[in-house]
Order: structure tokens, then C-alpha cells, then sequence
């Protein structure tokens, strides 16, 4: 089973490392970040390069399409028509699941393979998905046909939950528990509609840098 | 605030990456993945390169140190007396913490910086911590004086914790609410105490391989 990971300049490196983290030890999985060109590129904060293994060429019918989120970037080589939605759209004909995590749902929209489709996506983006045809609902993780798309770092759930589906329950306890993942926040602030409203009004603010490192064109 | 993540072959990048997504964030935050060399690293599926942009002789006083885990490797370079130990434990004179996730508190306690002191490990390698002459718990996050250890995947969550020590409980909660870091993972098999017995079992039948890559000397 091949797994492809859409790797670009200004991603959220959780947002790709997460599901990677569950899927590549998948049994049978060949798990490759695909990008642009082969090489590094450098995620959102500036202060961490993941490598690019192959260019998007290279990566034809993958079983998985993963594609993380970005922040502070406009993207408008990732959003626009041209090769990397070439390859999104080209691969989705073969995946047997195509999933985003965070605001990696505006990329698959923006490609227009979620019109109609109820998906997740960050929330401070959720007006953005409807602009772009898609039906934002306020779940962690959604799952409409072969579209799997999870709010920000819910990756690690969703590909735990794609790990399920795949190779069945035990394999996915088994990564879980390879993982240790049985997370625990000091704080009960991940939730939009549970974190302090001071904390959601500030960020509501800068939402424009936040998301695209400035203002709106 | 300088914050060091030290970079490997072998490692496990969740390990590195969930602690690099909330501290990155911080106010002020200067984060920088240093190893023996600048290049890439390949992490322990094979299927993920991460870059080391400082080798470990340009990064002097870090106020921060983490130290990720890895799996499938026996890490003699790690481990042993050298370079890597070397430098440990020269930035580890200058940090307000010193932080480990999943088998990252083994290169610390063969370094000699938890003689005596209560520490969190992959679940696997409890044994080998106290053969280290640390004090292993079965608690996810441990604080023994400036020592902050985790658990496995525990990282995003432990690195919360010192974010709020740091920049206080606003800005680590804008950080969880940037990130979405709201888990509810879709089985209950993240903790050696909850997991199906059968998962515990084969994992620990093979527990050589998973953290050494093979049968021990």
C-alpha cells in the first residue's frame, strides 16, 4: 500500500508528521513525501525542513493521499490551478482515500474534489471550505465517501482511524501503543468552543496573518 | 529563548516534532534541530527526512534541550562516550529544562543527568532507564527538578506544560488552540496499563527488535 504526503514550503509539520507517524507502520505501507521537487522544505514556523523523497512525478496512483496544512503563507502555488492540482486531482482517481488534515481540506477544496462534501478543516478557515463548495461541519474528524479530513492536529486520530479501516482494529492498537499515544493536555484549550473566549477572540483578530501571513488581497 | 532539539538518524519524528510544534511557537521562541552534522537525518520508519541546520558545535546554551526518542536501532554513537554525549552534557550546564521524549530519557540517563532522579520512558525500556540508575515511573510526564521527561507521544502535551512555565497558561493555550490540539483517539489502547493484553504481549515478545533493531549483545 503506498501512502503519499503532499510536502510544501510553509506546511504545518505536525499536520504531515502526525498521520505519517501511524500510517508508515502500517504493515505493507511505502509511505513517501512528495512534493514539488525532490529536496527540503521548510515548514510554517521557519525553523524546521522536512525532505521532499520524490517529485510529484515520480508519485502516480498512491492508495493514500495525505495532504497537511499550512499557516502563515498565501500559497498561491498550492491554490491555484497548475501542477500541484494537477497531481492532487490526478492521484485522487486512484486513492482508495484522500484525507487533509487542518487547512489542508482548503487545498483539496480549492481543487475542487469536496463540492457538496461535509469536511473538517481548522476553524478559523471554516468560512473559506464554504466558499469553495464544501460543507464545514465542527467535528474533529469527518468522513464523507473516500474523503477523510480532520481539524487541525486530529491527524494522529484520523490516521489511527484510517490504520482501522486498512489493517483492522489490532494493528492500529498496536501503533497506538508503539506510539503511546494516550494524550493528555494540561490545559482544555483545543477546542474552539472550550478555550478561554479571550484566547479564540485574540486569535479571531490576526486571523488573516495567522492563516496567510497577511492581510487578505 | 533558545530552544535545541537534537536531531538523529533513527529517531522517531513525533518525538522531535510534537515538542518543536507548541515550543516554536512561543514569544520569542528561537528553535533549532542540531545534530552531528548539517543535512538530513532519517528517522526510524525510513520514510521521513528531517534537516539538522546546526551541527552541534554551533549550538552552545540553549535555555531548552529536547531529546527524542528513536526505535529499531542499537544508537551506539548515541549512547556511548563521545561527541553527542559530550555536547549533552555541556548545554545541559546552561538550560532551565532538559526534556526527553520516549526513548530520548535513556540517552539522558546514559549521559549521567538522571542518576537518582524520577523520569518517564517508552514503556519498553523502563527497565533499561533504571539499569541507568534513573528512577522510572509509569506516569506520562515527569518533572524532577529541571528535568521534564515524557512518555512516548507525550511530547505536544509535556511541551505545553514548560510552555505555560515559560510564557505562562495564556500562551500555551493559544498555542494548543492554534495547533487544535484536542484529542479523543478512537481506541483506548494509547497506555501499556489499558491496551488489549494480546497487543501488550506481542509487542514485548519483540521488544528487542522495536527498540534495537535486533536481538541485544
Amino acid at each position: 500500500m503506498e501512502i503519499a504526503i503532499l510536502a510544501y514550503d510553509h506546511m504545518t509539520a505536525l499536520d504531515a508528521v502526525g498521520p505519517y507517524e501511524v500510517l508508515s507502520r502500517l504493515p505493507g505501507a511505502e509511505t513517501v513525501f512528495a512534493g514539488v521537487r525532490r529536496g527540503p522544505v521548510r515548514c510554517d514556523t521557519g525553523s524546521l525542513a522536512i525532505v521532499v523523497d520524490a517529485a510529484l512525478e515520480e508519485v502516480l496512483s498512491p492508495d493514500v493521499l495525505v495532504v497537511p496544512g499550512w499557516s502563515g503563507s498565501k500559497q498561491e502555488t498550492l491554490l491555484a490551478p497548475g501542477r500541484i492540482r494537477d497531481w492532487i486531482c490526478s492521484v485522487d482517481d486512484h486513492t482508495t482515500w484522500t484525507a487533509s488534515t487542518g487547512t489542508g481540506a482548503i487545498v483539496l477544496a480549492a481543487a475542487g474534489l469536496l463540492m457538496g462534501r461535509h469536511a473538517a478543516t481548522h476553524w478559523l478557515v471554516a468560512d473559506w471550505l464554504s466558499d469553495l463548495g464544501a460543507l464545514p461541519t465542527a467535528r474533529r474528524i469527518v468522513r464523507d465517501g473516500k474523503y477523510l479530513t480532520a481539524a487541525g492536529s486530529a491527524g494522529l486520530d484520523m490516521a489511527l482511524t484510517l490504520a482501522a479501516d486498512v489493517a483492522g482494529a489490532r494493528s492500529a492498537e498496536a501503533i497506538q501503543l508503539l506510539l503511546e499515544h494516550d494524550p493528555a493536555p494540561p490545559f482544555d484549550a483545543g477546542s474552539v468552543d472550550r478555550a478561554p473566549a479571550e484566547v479564540v477572540a485574540s486569535m479571531r483578530a490576526v486571523r488573516d496573518y495567522i492563516v496567510l501571513g497577511g492581510p487578505a488581497a
